[in-house]
């Protein structure tokens, strides 16, 4: 494609030669000369110089760096989401999918499956009484056990399985390995020392809009719904425990982990690794960053930060009185002596 | 059901209206009118005046708050297992195992399968001299490696795969997605810096009445056994090195990592999240807190807690020192100023 | 066979009586009379006297405890790895795979399959335009999904997922559960909170030589490449996010996550449950400890560590002067009477 069709396409300005022949999109460290490429990150424009690329799109606010080369360049608004569009138009997606129901699939005879435009996989399991509606994909291997019920434009991704009688809304997407609704870790001791199973009756109810990561595990509730708020992204191998409640628009990266019955609020944003004990709420609008373990509620909107998780400013202070110890303590020791001498 | 009815199948004390008709259980935040609910942690005594369920079992020595209004009760010695009870009876088991081998598992023709009562789901695999015991129930989608013995009364739920000859007890419960003797993680570098890898010959022991939750991994050891101690309780998502050993009646939350060689005494709890570096021994009755990091072997029972992890009592007197380290700063300049001025 | 047969077959020196029948390697402390164990690393010394096994390979420097008793001995200059080589001898491989496509195997018409000794198992999925090499294994309810590329001498265990047009090298072996290639955790925030996907176009590469755990989550890249270098060794449960890059012969333990376009250097040994930030870099030759966080750039190898990371010298420091903390406080009390007292 022409380089002045693409600037045209993204609504850009173009600046150098129009007819260059652009054959893809490409990473600014790695394009080659037919590719064209973006900066919408300041931290990148230390490439502006050496990038093989043969166009870049950058905003409209965009200065070249002193002294730099020409090279033919777009100007857009937004150029990531630029960019974005452009991937689209060079990389046509894969026929992954292939409408009706796999021979080797096994399905129940009291299933309902939706006959507009379904795809079930090979070796899928979809049990007793699931119902299954529009455009819905389930790619190979997956297990549905019975009474499952998923709504429309939903994609499960292999190796993934749904308990008994989970809910799952509009346009979620489930990626490969997770688990939906396996019991909750409830263990009650007994006399003796050992443990006797509490039975886990309660369901995982997905909302509509939200996407899950690879290898999680969502427990079930023991009583009542374990809720993932519609519009929620969940990240790979995290754990959410049962009756855990997270709120409509909140995101969570990778190996976080949040104990039985926490109620996470709205438009959070949680960082990787991070860790929530239970029977705790967090209001809307919290930023917890990675790492941080949270061993209590939190009422107020803002950043929380450390090991035992607290307000970012009063954790960072701290922090850096505690780079200042061995300083106080030559103080303190300087203090000693002089007072010796002095008495 | 009535509630008089309910109240002697948990052998309460009823006061209030016995005609009333209950129709599920339900938890006190949600319960409907014609829902019975209970009051065991305290915590939750706070929804007293404000459920709407039309009854609430509680303890024996349960005050109603000051003030608060009539509502039917049932007293009883243990609130929580009476509810159980009855969850028990208002929530039939959904059919979710049919006896028999599924058409479309494939089963090696010298695995040795019970005639009583087995269920092998769809599209599970049974390799080569498998034994499976009386009872046993493999949800859909399981994969059990040549050699794996299997006693009774076992469940194994999608998507788990048990590798060669490990052998897992009476009793035990395996939850979605966990994989069983995996390899453990030794590689010896060698002199060009790469890594050979060290044979894993060992194999997993699970003993009798273990629950092992979803998404976990327990490596097979090197040598000799990963050994899953009588009545160990497991959540999701945890990692067992090579040839850990974990005592009788341990209890272990989500996360949590166990590196190789390392023993867990009996009866002791590991909140979620919690590290332990390889060839340690914990002894018995030992509680390490959540996101706690053992790296030494601990030989006194007891609570411990931190990053680095040790005794709570130590642990929490630090913490609480350093909140005053701003403090100690200032008076140590004020000692330097008023020396200064003395001087 | 006999105790000289096996001096011989490991190059070593015998002491003792040759003709004693070996039946087995065992560990020292489980050995029996009929097996032979080994001693390399000194912790292990202690077991000597109490050993039951009926002889012992030890190194050429090995000096017996004094007073101990005689037992049949087999000096020898690595007595771990003429340990392994006797657990080849001891332990005949089980017959796990059988050469071909298994019948319950789905294959696309498309996936171009290698003739030479290949294993498909059970209930396998291969996609579209798959293309696999030489003797590669893929044990049972495995999924390829289309335009996956794997070279020779490639084993896939149980439950894997690899993602569509990802790249598997040479003698990799990957085990059960693992996903590669599930899409990055890319969501763009919108004017009403909520969040629309980033496609995620890019692909997993994994060169000749990797291992990789179980359960573990490795991200295609938004655009381009999430790369797993020559010889790189993973445990299990490891998330490794789009876009990342790992040196060769760079080994990571279990737990570990690495957020999104990090790139991570060579010959680097990262302990469990470390994580790592989004966009930095780490240099050749960095040991990272477990539980350690990093989250600024390193560029000088070394052993870093800590909640904080940071050169572990530092950081040990640190902490045992946080130990003195109570002591630091008691003096500036003194302090404080003495001067209140003097002035």
């Amino acid at each position: 494609m022409k380089l002045s069709e693409i600037a045209n396409l993204i609504n850009g300005e173009l600046t150098g030669n129009g007819d260059l022949d652009i054959t893809n999109v490409g990473k600014i460290e790695y394009a080659r000369p037919d590719e064209i490429t973006f900066i919408a990150n300041p931290i990148y424009e230390r490439y502006y110089n050496s990038t093989n690329a043969g166009a870049i799109i950058v905003s409209k606010r965009f200065m070249p760096p002193k002294d730099s080369r020409n090279i033919p360049m777009v100007y857009v608004n937004d150029p990531y989401r630029a960019f974005l569009n452009l991937l689209e138009v060079f990389t046509p997606e894969l026929k992954e999918r292939e409408i009706g129901i796999h021979r080797s699939a096994v399905v129940a005879d009291t299933a309902i499956i939706s006959n507009v435009e379904v795809s079930i996989g090979a070796n899928c399991y979809i049990g007793d009484k699931c119902v299954i509606g529009k455009h819905v994909t389930l790619f190979p291997n997956t297990v549905l056990l019975p009474g499952v019920i998923i709504k429309d434009d939903v994609a499960i991704y292999p190796n993934v399985t749904v308990h008994n009688n989970c809910k799952i809304g509009n346009r979620v997407i489930i990626h490969s390995g997770t688990i939906i609704g396996s019991d909750g870790f409830g263990q009650a001791k007994t006399a003796d020392g050992s443990y006797v199973k509490i039975p886990q009756k309660g369901i995982v109810v997905i909302e509509d809009d939200v996407e899950i990561g690879s290898n999680c595990t969502i427990d079930r509730a023991t009583l009542g719904e374990t809720k993932i708020g519609k519009g929620v992204k969940i990240d790979n191998l995290i754990q959410i425990a049962h009756n855990v409640e997270i709120g409509e628009n909140t995101v969570i990266a990778a190996q976080t982990g949040i104990a039985g019955s926490t109620k996470i609020g709205k438009n959070c944003m949680i960082g990787g690794k991070a860790g929530f004990v239970g029977h705790i709420e967090i209001c809307d609008n919290v930023i917890i960053t990675a790492a941080a373990n949270v061993s209590k509620s939190i009422t107020d909107p803002g950043i929380y930060s450390g090991y035992r998780a607290r307000p970012q400013k009063q954790d960072l202070k701290q922090e850096a009185l505690l780079r200042k110890i061995e300083e106080m303590q030559v103080k303190i020791n300087n203090l000693e002596k002089l007072l010796n001498k002095n008495s």
